[in-house]
């Protein structure tokens, strides 16, 4: 007979036992992600007080682990928000706690990724991580050192030291150790600060690598956009769970009350008009909906269309200024056009694209586009074939819009969102949401006319440098030879006359 | 003061709020991500038994959600191992509690997917789902209806019944409304079937739509492989936890002992081979290990190179011949040619790579190869640009083998693995790891060389067909001429002479 077991493992266990679904597949990924998570977690706590970000990564050399990996000491502090003392051993300890289970536009989803670089640096070499921090006005600092029990998914403190902040210090600091391969994923590495760089310019990010070569990206301004705030859940994402999670924790006790206190830019007005369509009684109470109620008030507040779109308040997009800064600053391109799209919505949840597209100068002429992709202000590097704005870009008759894949094009799609629809926890790349692709199609389809129109103008200006190309050398040539057969010294000026034909100005091309 | 608020979540909650990663992204793939988790656990538990599985799939349509989707119920049935009564619940209704969180072959990893469908349905239609069980010789059959209680991650356990089991009925029945959108799935559905009938030929699959049409995919052998065996973790895979896991609950008290029973392949000449090269006494007592000293066991595992190789007899691949059978059925070729690589491992896991190569036929011509990927015995129909198959084949130079990409060329891929490496939980894509990146290479280079051999000799072919035609079209004629010439009655027989310029046989290409 067939022996089959059950047992049941932790969260931390099986983040563990998958790691790959985390971004740490090999030892080259592992560094990246690690640092990468760090980073992120790093910029949101600083921007979350509208602190201009000061951030410190320094990966160090401890020894050799194998042929091709080596064990690094990682460190990264900033000068963000802090974790509050009590929190500090499950925020970085215990998978699945923290404080990114919310409704807002920031770059950590899932509330994994510092944990699972820090499990990674445990398994690898079995050491403690460190953790500093002192949140605002405190005058104490705190300094943890942490482990994971991975089958209880609970942290190991292993000691806790209070000191004193004179300096009225805050944020926090991350130090562990970790087996990686940081020769491989140096590229990857600086070209993620690099990008980060160009879409935080309100960010100082220092990075010290294992040579001890300095690379420094200083902000250009201190212009912040204001700290995400939480929403609502809208009512045309909602589904019957959460729907069940207001009613048992609601304060109100009438249906009107209810859907005006929980949901997204649901007003007096609003909400009577849906209770009318849905035809529930304004007075109803919430926890008095059967089963069958809750199915068919979900399935109503999807079916009702005029709920107010989402406010895209909640969301910092980047801006056509500063993309078109990024871009022009990065690539120095001969054209480029920007382009933000109004904000849209999937599953209830707002979300805002921008795009911009560059020719020329340093794009450089590979074959294909050169694409760029940015999701909350942070890069996307890996997995690029199966994002969602490849595959529109893929998709797009490029012909239409006279561009040809060898040409020098470079392409950028950021998508912004209080929550974006990552297809893996490493955060590589965004499904195929309907919404989202079309609102990327209807953008790039945007950026693409305007392009479509400088290439026409510039094959014409081509043409007409052609043109003139055969007047000015020709018409010098006729004019001596006219002379000469006059008999006449002096040849008229052909100048006037070529300047005659110039149809364009071909300056600035 | 800026606000920030830590919480716990659960794993269902974790789950259910990033359904993406799970595949759950729309209603299209939430309703082949459900048929397939559980198609697949079907699979799994038919296999374990050496049973040749039947699995009866039924969706039919319970009404209409919104303009684009249905709810549907969903109905899957086999005749597999059982779930005992006592595990039913947990089973079905808690995410992270399973019975494939074990190092063996077989198609579920994550212990997820079932469980996933269910919380999908529930959020969707908020109706419990009903599992019906038996384990085998039992005089009972269990009936529970379920939910799941995401918040806390248990499930609730609606009603229970247990009746007579007169007909010694053994298997599991999975019940349970969902939405979805069958319409814009059907394709790949119909497709996943048809696929996973092709390389589980043991297997009779039945699937009723919701219009009722019926699709019979029966079993043409009833031969079967061993069920997968479990095995344990090969010393080159190793990490720190698992060696403090191992150490934790050894019953042996010395390092000899601990290695020989609780690594794969590792015996007493072994065993002491690598102790000595490590220089670690036999007799030290494995709990008297200190920290760096298991970090330092770690790393000398991994160095010492007289490890065997991970036994294959744990892998169950599909052998060239079923899987050119397989090919042949399906697209019917001009040319086929398979091969299996010799087992490998990655990080410690035994796997095996099986490839395909076809021409011809059957197989479109579309610009592109076609492309099938399999892993343990499962199709993978989305997200392909990402997976290592098609990076290894979009990185190798075909035109070496005389291949272009608009010749009629399918290729085929198997990876079979106690661990497939999978980069998302929807078991979509499979990661970039370099060991099962070069074994693929190394497969595919094999069957190209041969294609190239077949394309060379079709090229000859081809050429001497133009000879022998032009022969064969003047010959009679300068024949003709001749006999009128001579003034003869009769032409000789140019047969004779037509079929000894013949180099090659033009039969059969």
């Amino acid at each position: 007979m067939a022996q089959v077991t059950f047992e049941e493992i932790s969260a931390s266990d099986f983040f563990y036992r998958n790691r790959d679904i985390a971004g740490f597949t090999n030892p080259s990924r592992a560094i990246f992600a690690a640092i990468r998570e760090l980073v992120e977690n790093s910029l949101d706590a600083a921007e979350g007080l509208k602190i201009p970000p000061d951030i410190y990564v320094r990966l160090s050399q401890e020894g050799e682990a194998s042929k091709e990996t080596h064990v690094y000491r990682l460190r990264v502090e900033d000068n963000g928000i802090g974790v509050p003392p009590r929190h500090i051993p499950s925020a970085f300890g215990q998978v699945l706690f923290g404080s990114k289970y919310k409704l807002k536009q920031q770059r950590g989803t899932f509330g994994l990724g510092g944990k699972m670089a820090i499990l990674y640096g445990q398994i690898t070499t079995h050491q403690p991580a460190t953790i500093i921090s002192s949140t605002g006005g405190m005058s104490k600092i705190y300094i943890y050192k942490l482990m994971i029990d991975i089958q209880r998914n609970r942290p190991i403190i292993l000691d806790r030291k209070v000191v004193i902040n004179k300096e009225h210090w805050q944020g926090t600091v991350v130090e562990f150790c970790l087996e990686g391969d940081y020769l491989r994923a140096m590229p990857k590495i600086l070209e993620y600060f690099k990008q980060t760089a160009m879409v935080n310019p309100y960010a100082n990010l220092t990075f010290v690598d294992p040579k001890g070569r300095l690379y420094r990206f200083s902000r250009v301004t201190r212009d912040m956009p204001d700290p995400p705030k939480e929403t609502l859940p809208h009512p045309y994402g909602v589904d019957v769970e959460l729907l069940q999670r207001l009613i048992q924790v609601t304060p109100y006790n009438n249906m009107l009350d209810f859907l005006k206190n929980h949901f997204h830019r649901v007003g007096e007005i609003t909400a009577r008009k849906f209770l009318e369509f849905a035809n529930i009684s304004p007075s109803k109470k919430p926890n008095k909906l059967s089963h069958q109620e809750i199915v068919r008030l979900m399935q109503m507040l999807k079916k009702f269309k005029e709920f107010l779109p989402p406010d895209a308040g909640c969301l910092s997009p980047l801006g056509e200024e500063l993309l078109k800064a990024g871009i022009v600053k990065e690539l120095n391109p001969d054209f480029v056009v920007v382009h933000q799209r109004k904000p849209s919505t999937y599953a209830g949840h707002p979300f805002i694209i921008e795009v911009g597209i560059a020719y020329g100068g340093e794009v450089p002429r590979k074959g294909s586009f050169v694409i760029y992709r940015f999701a909350n202000r942070i890069p996307l590097l890996y997995d690029e074939a199966s994002d969602v704005s490849v595959k529109v870009i893929n998709s797009m008759n490029w012909r239409r819009y006279k561009v040809t894949p060898d040409m020098p094009i470079a392409i950028v799609v950021h998508v912004c969102s209080t929550k974006v629809p990552y297809k893996t926890v490493g955060k590589e790349f965004i499904a195929d949401r309907p919404e989202v692709r079309r609102e990327i199609a209807n953008g790039l389809r945007e950026v693409a006319r305007q392009i479509r129109r400088f290439l026409t103008k510039r094959e014409h200006v081509d043409r007409e440098r052609k043109r003139l190309g055969v007047f000015s050398k020709y018409l010098p040539k006729i004019a001596q030879f006219s002379t000469r057969l006059a008999g006449m010294d002096k040849s008229p000026d052909v100048e006037k006359l070529l300047r005659s034909v110039k149809k364009f100005g071909t300056e600035g091309t």
